[in-house]
């Protein structure tokens, strides 16, 4: 895409009562922008990265037999009052408002009960069992304070799959996959090195759950890791006697995921069971799994940001390659655009006319796309193009007719599969 | 996809308050769940024909030099006062809720206002025009009644399209575009044949605007048809002294698109201003263009379906092809499933082995897959597969090896280029 026709600019100033170095980092770069405290909207250049992250997640999901649905912001309060969620009191997150009729409704803030509600036309045998579904969703919580940018907001994306089987032993099975699963995902998103498979309380279904938290100094979080193992637990389980606390590393830590057992709590509250085989009926064993992908889109930002701006891995970056046409040359420059763009690689291309080299690199910096290619008099008269990878100091002249396929190569080990 | 695996069953009960033809099917067929009136849950047949819409729309968006965006439901009040629409008695579809320190906001039933008061930290400066940005996003409407299936509903995913442009001019190329862009469009989703572009009126913003009606017995407009130009004008303006209603054919017809001259009404109640090359600020000229793509698959289903069932259209299709086993040969069956699979064809596979052939065809009419493949003793000792398309009565027997040809053929005419 051409940097003049991207309808974002780098802003300089920024809403005033921002504290997260993510949400101002990505109001700088003009990936978000801020509707009010804790809710934010996606520009181009973050619902790129969004995308990215969504699609990886989707891949995973599918290769799990996860069936994609999509549920309902606008939810009737009978399946809640069925489970006791319906009360502020027992959900302090609700935000509510009123038909025509004056009949109250809910705003999703999680879908358990509606979707445990809907599974009861679809399952009453044996035989249609063991499913498992997600969606990616809007949940709208009310939270009282929001000041950790795109990290907890009160309007965000989230993938949640629901896990429906027959027994608790079909259930751990599953269980088993889907963390291998959501290792898989942060591994493929680029938090595989920070995030740790972690234990915290089970809440109300079961003695333990599992998070995923990626080692971060924003984290709400605390945990201790045990690197051997890499694995951790949560803060507030680790006086339980399993644990030793002086054998582990005490970090800040961020949630980006979580896996829990539900059992037969929403099943049985809204009956939904199944036959056996020898037709008596049971409640179905339920799992529940959620990652936000705009949470781990603020971790990520957070994790590898530095004083000059973002900094994303390839797997979900906006775009693979910023292309930079300096004064003089903008003809070479749009030629090498076009190729690469032929050639199916992303490129963001600064072909911005009234905007000086020096602005170009802070923007280019500021934005984090991986690669930085410079067309300028001095790399056209050596027939090349001048590369920096985001972090490193110093750029290397890549011969032009090696250019492409450098790209390409960068471009198929690390993003097809998973772009449209 | 094996149907024994696919959670959704088609349903023998439906709500009793159901009345429209498309929620009924699509309740059956299992395509969607009703979570209360006038809102409904995507399952996951319905959530790859809305897939297939909403690609389809994208790709005709992009072709337009839209940039996506994702705006929030949640609403600040500032941006509706400034602009006078946040009184209930001139917008009278509001939702609203309010956050823990009490303040009231909106859930989003359309983003002109928001969008606008966020356009004015990237427009600027002529240069930065003209500008076309747009969304899949949800809207919540809390409409009195809501009785037409899918296509008034209390919560939809809506394409929101908008242009920004320095002049009356410039937008009245851009308008013309986007018209062309609608009609090729709904050619597309196969329903070319029935939409006109029908002139309305303009509301508070122009005279005029225009609809997308697509001639359909459930629909809610009435609109006077000129074949010859295939043209409309809807009945609101039709004693306007421009039209002539005896040279033109009445019908009943779905509004599935519309697009709107906005002019400067929001841009001035917002000041989204923009300095021309002489240093004089202007407010922006607006368009916006929208199309709800769960509205477009119940008006699909509305005008295709018949006793049966569903009838799709290759391109949005939740399949292409319907393969079903019959008893004996189901090993003969899995072959052709897996060549069909390898093959990138998209095919639902009844593998069911506790489902009588009746019930299988049954449920292949309702389902609506354009073609219903079996393979039988019969048809596997004639060294062929039996296709039939859903309309027609004839069944024809394609040998075995062609088979995979056929269909690639059928996909890749119709539906290459916007599937993942």
């Amino acid at each position: 895409m051409r940097q003049s026709e991207l309808f974002t600019k780098t802003q300089k100033t920024l809403p005033k009562d921002e504290e997260s170095k993510n949400a101002k980092l990505l109001l700088q770069a003009g990936f978000i922008h801020k509707e009010m405290a804790g809710v934010y909207s996606f520009l181009p250049l973050g619902r790129r990265v969004m995308e990215n992250i969504m699609q990886i997640i989707r891949e995973e999901m599918n290769a799990l037999d996860g069936q994609e649905i999509f549920l309902t912001s606008l939810q009737d309060s009978a399946p809640w009052r069925a489970s006791g969620r319906w009360s502020d009191e027992v959900v302090d997150v609700w935000f509510k408002t009123k038909l025509k009729n004056d009949t109250e409704i809910g705003l999703a803030n999680t879908h358990e009960e509606p979707l445990t509600a809907l599974m009861r036309n679809h399952i009453q045998s044996y035989r249609d069992l063991p499913v498992y579904v997600y969606q990616f969703q809007t949940k709208l919580r009310n939270e009282l304070r929001a000041k950790s940018g795109i990290m907890r907001t009160r309007e965000f994306i989230m993938k949640d799959l629901y896990s429906f089987c027959r027994t608790k032993e079909e259930h751990e099975q599953f269980y088993e996959l889907a963390k291998q699963s959501y290792l898989k995902i942060f591994d493929r998103v680029g938090l595989g090195e920070q995030t740790y498979v972690t234990a915290a309380s089970g809440g109300s279904f079961s003695k333990y759950s599992h998070e995923f938290q990626t080692v971060c100094e924003a984290g709400e979080d605390t945990i201790y890791i045990d690197e051997q193992q890499r694995t951790a637990v949560n803060k507030e389980i680790i006086d339980e006697p399993e644990y030793d606390k002086s054998k582990l590393k005490e970090a800040k830590a961020v949630e980006v995921g979580n896996i829990f057992t539900l059992g037969t709590k929403y099943s049985e509250a809204l009956s939904l069971l199944y036959q056996d085989e020898q037709g008596k009926k049971h409640p179905v064993f339920m799992g529940s799994y959620g990652i936000g992908p705009a949470r781990t889109m603020g971790t990520i930002a957070e994790v590898y940001a530095d004083e000059k701006g973002l900094v994303w891995p390839e797997q979900v970056a906006p775009f693979l390659v910023h292309l930079i046409a300096l004064p003089g040359v903008e003809a070479k420059a749009d030629g090498l655009y076009d190729t690469l763009q032929k050639q199916g690689i992303e490129v963001l291309y600064d072909d911005r006319q009234h905007v000086q080299p020096g602005a170009k690199f802070a923007d280019a910096d500021l934005i984090g796309i991986p690669y930085r290619a410079v067309v300028s008099e001095q790399t056209v008269k050596q027939n090349s193009v001048e590369v920096k990878k985001r972090l490193e100091q110093n750029p290397q002249l890549i011969p032009w007719e090696q250019s492409y396929e450098f790209f390409k190569q960068h471009s198929f080990a690390s993003r097809q599969g998973h772009r449209n």
